[in-house]
């Protein structure tokens, strides 16, 4: 029998075996947290997913070098805020490995036992002096303390009005491990087949196709669902760090019980961290959820799902408090999927406004009271067979054109 | 030797054969033009594109039916703002089609002589009797004065500011004719081989066969390179009307001098109309004209310009008159095309602001002037083949989600 127990108030640091730190360097003004330094006691099986944007940032270009030829001995990974290092040609990608360096020397090993992520403003080179000073003052503060993976998760934060942490214990028959996460979001969201910024922590013991494989598996039902406004970015890094500290077996392949645990702890690890970066999207004041069911395959309700999270009316509109479904009908036309509106039914919460090609009695006080709460629920039933899936958004508002407008400035 | 003749004063009513109304029948509230009918002297050959949403109004429904079995025929169309007759199952197409019959009374001929276009709210019925009225009153006011088709420009408007309109005379050795065209645009703009409500008139002499051919290859050029919002409607309709008499020999293929030089008329007129629809855009406070060059095909220099447009964080950062080309380089990353960064060039107006992967020394002092028009020209370079494509679209403001967030009501 598969139990996760969820952790409230774990960090990176939960599992065995890291230790982090949060800093400020300088990156952000007010002397805000802007350096992340994760560090493990021991090398790790690493796995990691990475943005499909034809243009990639030099950590990105970077990361990738290392995950191809290390990914057994990964010692930990520094991550900053202020400046995403993309667009910056090969001085970027030095720059990246200067970062990498930087960790080495501090706390062992080879630049290539390190990875580096970056967020922030892009087309600027990172200042190497105050990302050098940062990670020097990090690996003074290396802490095993749960709370020092919350400064951590604090310190990777661009627009994020909030860090994003989740962690769970995940036991069966046969072992246990621990399983935690920490992810910034907030703009420029929309993960294809990768993600934001995100870095989970485990002590399971696996090996490193089993990592990719589990992580792939979960990135597609939680990172992979969740859009604040259509835009991929060039940095959008994920990466899994697994110390094997945990008591169990070695999991040598992508099936079994113990693959299953893992696999259901990561999903929900991953789940509550992209849950939790579309409720706090650039601007957001509502949660949207958006369940696409009696759809032909899994692709095609996810599509469908999709193009209603980035339909700018149905943002607006739920912003307004305005119960407007002929919007979520519309955007379900166009999504691609050829969507039978005759058979097609919409629910707002509990309230079904739109069956069968026509509205469906809609009590307006009712939706109202419904758009009044932070969290939104839209169903869909295609009714044109069995697969469903779910996609997680936020609302499009007058912040969110505050933030963007003047993003660099 | 083909020349064209911007007429900057036509309407629907310049070319010969065309007269039009625009009235109030209470669609809208203050009294506000809301029905606009357009009315042919003789039978019009006619030709259509309708939106390719899965979800499609009822006036597109029965449109289509219309073109399949009359389009020789053509006799006129009504066209009215304030509700969408979308989404309204069987009772909507009977509105569409006693609405068609309520001009085939008032004017002659059959039911089936007449078309229908219909914007506004979705999910509610025409209120029959309002639409009626109209048609009576508007049936009384035909005139072919220029004026006249400016009243029925301004009938078909919902959130637009202004009417949109355009009128060219084409004149090749052979012959001569006249073409206009009225469009409402503004929100849920984004035409995929259809396009917003417009309608073109003209007194070319052309079979049904060469008025699909020739609007077909027009609106690649025009209205499917316009977007708001990416949000494809349910109503979208491009309706031509040819009345046949204008001195010139029938046009019975799509080649040779004549049919050039109707395409090009064409062209002219509806990308007028798609400009215009694009800097109307809701909220609109930029004109924003993308240009991709040096791609591998003109699809892909399409499918790059329009990532751009459709990129929230390209168009805030506009509103902010910030040049944040990393956004722009971002969104190209992320088109679906295998741009290479390293090739990519873009600039800002005539300000180079990215070469071969680099920030290229942009000069901010500069960008802002160029920002602080409301007009503002992006170009890519690709480096990578022969073909362009242009791409026209508008900011987004927070005046767009005032708009959009209480449509309603």
């Amino acid at each position: 029998m598969i139990q996760l127990e969820d952790l409230p108030h774990g960090s990176v640091t939960t599992p065995r075996g890291f230790r982090a730190a949060g800093v400020a360097c300088g990156l952000k003004k007010n002397n805000a947290l802007d350096l992340a330094l994760v560090a493990a006691e021991v090398p790790c099986v690493a796995a990691a997913l990475f943005t499909t944007n034809r243009v990639q940032a030099a950590p990105v270009l970077y990361d990738k070098r290392v995950l191809a030829q290390n990914a057994s001995g990964l010692r930990g990974v520094v991550i900053n805020s202020g400046c995403a290092n993309a667009c910056t040609g090969e001085q970027g990608v030095r720059d990246a490995e200067a970062t990498a360096q930087g960790a080495a020397s501090r706390l062992g090993g080879q630049v290539g036992d390190y990875m580096v992520m970056s967020t922030g403003v892009i087309g600027q080179h990172l200042p190497m002096e105050k990302i050098l000073r940062g990670i020097e003052l990090a690996s003074g503060a290396l802490s095993a303390d749960e709370s020092a993976g919350h400064e951590a998760a604090r310190a990777i934060m661009t627009t994020d009005t909030r860090p994003k942490e989740a962690a769970v214990r995940v036991h069966w028959e046969g072992g246990s491990c621990l399983i935690a996460g920490m992810a910034k979001g907030s703009g420029m969201i929309h993960p294809q087949l990768a993600t934001m910024l995100c870095l989970i922590t485990t002590d399971a013991r696996l090996t490193p196709e089993v990592a990719q494989q589990a992580l792939h598996q979960a990135a597609e039902v939680s990172l992979n669902r969740v859009t604040v406004d259509g835009d991929t970015s060039t940095n959008d890094t994920a990466l899994l760090m697994a110390s094997g500290l945990a008591e169990m077996p070695l999991l040598a392949a992508p099936q079994g019980e113990a693959y299953e645990a893992f696999v259901q702890g990561l999903k929900a690890v991953m789940v509550a961290l992209a849950k939790a970066i579309a409720r706090d999207g650039e601007g957001a004041s509502h949660f949207i959820e958006i369940t696409v069911r009696g759809a032909p395959s899994e692709a095609e309700a996810k599509q469908v799902a999709k193009a209603i999270a980035h339909s700018p009316l149905v943002k607006t509109a739920i912003y307004g408090q305005d119960a407007n479904w002929g919007r979520i009908v519309c955007a379900a036309g166009y999504s691609g999927v050829p969507v039978e509106p005759e058979r097609m039914r919409v629910w707002l919460g509990d309230l079904e406004l739109f069956r069968e090609g026509r509205p469906y009695h809609v009590d307006e006080v009712r939706a109202k009271e419904i758009l009044a709460q932070p969290d939104v629920q839209i169903t869909l039933d295609l009714q044109m067979g069995q697969a469903e899936a779910t996609v997680w958004t936020c609302d499009l508002t007058h912040r969110y054109i505050d933030i963007n407008a003047h993003y660099r400035t």
